[in-house]
């Protein structure tokens, strides 16, 4: 059927992307994209009792329909095929501290998984991995959905490298009578210039609203993304914005992050919860390119916040030179995101040197490591082989290790340790490290 | 004592700005400033049984004070000498529905009362105004803080017309060996470029800082305030930030502003609150100048992105644009404050004219005005005089007034009554308004 046009809007949006494994298209396999899958899922779920449900693909969507189905009685697990959960939005560390929330939780991930097959085995599937076989009830594929561009190709648009229609910036395609918006196009990352495909619903629905704008008449520009996203661990809240420390090497920025533990409201606030916040920033501008947070507390805002920093090509300073306002019940006088962004200053400035949890569980024989917290916070919880020396106590108590030997300074938020670090090191001691996240970030 | 120094720091910060009213410093007036002035309230209410107190005063402070001491069992009057409470914050209109917060939940409030003097009748504190006796047992004067300069004006340092001391971005005053920071300095706002004086924690926090960087070597500036500041009325969250209507006005500001009430999460988010926002923006640039928030939903986080949004002189088109991310848990697809801001936007093009809650009470008598809610919707509440056209049936049902009479639309949260304002339009009705916040907004 032939529809003759003025203008025409592509919003043909996304679909599964299946990855080509032996076996993954047979019953029992679902993918998770509409309400027909979901009540397929469902009925699978009641009618065989299905108990063990595994998810291939820990991406954002597998995540949270890792926790719908285990809410609904299922045993899950989750196999990812990249070393880390959740890679394509999060920093590795902070994807491992998720991983063991999702463990804490009960749900089983195996990482670093590659799929050779699914098999069938009695009433079961049986996914084939080297040297593993899991046996599974019901499997979804939450491996990513890609653009549907079908049409697109037909009508000779450009499509660009991952499938998505090329666009604009007034989302008109390669053809000015045609526009493209949504899942089926690309866009552009504010920070990488680099065309993305993100099918993400903020972007999506922005892109429907400016191409509707031009086409009106009103001349609008689509910005670009910086991908910001948020969804819940269980409790926890997830929010990210921009770049990752590895897309950020990857384009050749140099660059330096912190992550900083702090409450989300005044410590007298009965509702005052914990929030880790990292922050990644520029070395020579010190403009922040991307930012991540996860905890009870309230990360969404100072993500959003974020989000609106990264576009305006915000320092780190003009965040925390920010007058956002103060009242017990919602921050604090200085707020996290504006603690972490003048602790990141700070150490770009050299005032301090760090050393993350990664790289303490690495090199963990050759530290000393202090503890400065009060001793009765410290009898309660501490790191493994480290001696506490109150922060009130630092000038007053000998230090038992040589002022050349590397030293590890940390507390509950690792705040007592940067004043500890400042004292020793007009002290002389020469290599001294602040644990990044102290004690509440390390037991995550 | 002469002490010598190189470079001092002045933070004397403020005291209670104590009016001139005959009587006011008697036993039984207080004022709350400190720990001892707490206690002393405290103890006052418990030895006389205080049941009726008095606050003068219906700033921040004052609210704030008065629901703490309704919780501890006191019956509490607000008298305020200006037509409304908390004027320097909000605006008229938001005023108004947190009056009517606070008298739902008993408190009373007096405005635009002048008091001539305080008398002592038998165990009372008569507070005598025009006309009118109020007999108290107990009166807080919550009438503001003003700097503390009196060492400052000895050192024969410029004090502005406030009596904040006169500082520069630095902080320095005018001896440059003299740095000022906090409650006793004004700061300059950064919208008006006008000094003002802001006695508030955020604010003064961050002036202690900047003026230790300076001193230490590492040059920073004092940016300036937005008067950025959030406070609770009960389960209300208020929030606000930059200039309020009256100061864009007085400051010859040419500017537009819109209301707009939502849900701050999805609608179908178990813990989905409306919030309402107020957005001011300059009318030919179209940047933010203000905005305002109350609800039981998150404001703060609005109100914080709004913050970085006027400081960054960002347009409404600009924070539209902005990549804010989504999840149901967290937000909308296109959150409020990027709704509202569209709004606002479009409003500012002419595509719609709007009619206030105060222009609706005003005139309501020559008003045609029609609900667009769904009739189940429209018989459970509706405002006086309206007639229901569910927006379905606006395209088949005769409209029953004149296409130049004045027609005012609402609905829920009006978002209905612009898709029914543009329908009427194309069919040549001539007068048409869109009550601004609709139903929801109205009945606050």
């Amino acid at each position: 059927m032939d529809v003759p046009y003025d203008i025409l809007v592509l919003a043909t949006g996304g679909r599964p992307n299946i990855p080509r494994i032996p076996g993954i298209r047979q019953r029992g396999v679902y993918t998770l994209h509409n309400i027909e899958d979901a009540n397929a899922i469902k009925q699978q779920l009641s009618d065989k009792n299905a108990r063990d449900v595994y998810i291939i693909g820990g991406g954002l969507i597998g995540i949270e329909t890792a926790q719908a189905l285990m809410e609904a009685g299922a045993r899950i697990t989750i196999l990812e095929k990249r070393s880390h959960i959740l890679l394509k939005l999060l920093d590795r560390e902070f994807s491992r501290k998720l991983e063991n929330e999702l463990n804490r939780k009960g749900i089983k991930i195996f990482t670093a998984v590659n799929i050779k097959r699914i098999e069938r085995a009695d009433n079961q599937l049986v996914i084939v991995t080297e040297g593993k076989r899991y046996y599974s009830d019901l499997i979804i594929l939450s491996t990513g959905v890609k653009p549907d561009s079908s049409l697109a190709k037909k009508a000779k648009l450009d499509i660009w490298k991952a499938g998505g229609i090329l666009v604009d910036k007034h989302l008109q395609t390669s053809d000015q009578s045609i526009y493209a918006a949504g899942d089926c196009a690309e866009s552009v990352n504010l920070i990488t210039k680099k065309h993305e495909y993100w099918p993400l619903g903020s972007i999506s629905t922005k892109m429907g609203r400016i191409a509707a704008d031009n086409i009106c008449g009103r001349e609008s520009e689509f910005l670009g993304n910086i991908s910001t996203a948020m969804f819940k661990v269980f409790d926890t809240n997830v929010a990210r914005t921009g770049i990752t420390t590895e897309t950020a090497k990857k384009n050749g920025f140099d660059i330096d992050s912190i992550t900083i533990p702090g409450l989300d409201k005044a410590h007298y606030s009965t509702d005052a919860r914990y929030i880790i916040l990292r922050i990644i920033a520029d070395r020579q501008t010190k403009r922040i390119l991307g930012a991540q947070g996860f905890g009870s507390g309230d990360v969404i805002a100072r993500i959003s916040l974020l989000a609106c920093a990264i576009t305006d090509k915000l320092t780190l300073d003009d965040v925390f030179k920010l007058d956002l306002g103060y009242s017990p019940s919602f921050n604090n006088v200085i707020d996290i995101v504006q603690t972490a962004c003048v602790a990141l200053n700070n150490k770009m400035d050299g005032l301090f040197k760090t050393i993350t949890v990664e790289e303490l569980e690495k090199e963990r024989e050759g530290l000393n490591i202090i503890d400065l917290s009060p001793q009765a916070e410290n009898s309660r919880r501490s790191i493994p082989r480290s001696i506490n020396i109150p922060l009130e106590n630092i000038r007053s108590e000998r230090i038992p290790f040589e002022r050349d030997s590397k030293i590890v300074l940390y507390s509950k938020t690792s705040s007592r340790a940067y004043e500890a670090y400042r004292f020793l090191e007009s002290k002389k001691y020469s290599d001294l490290r602040v644990l990044e996240g102290g004690y509440i970030y390390w037991e995550k």
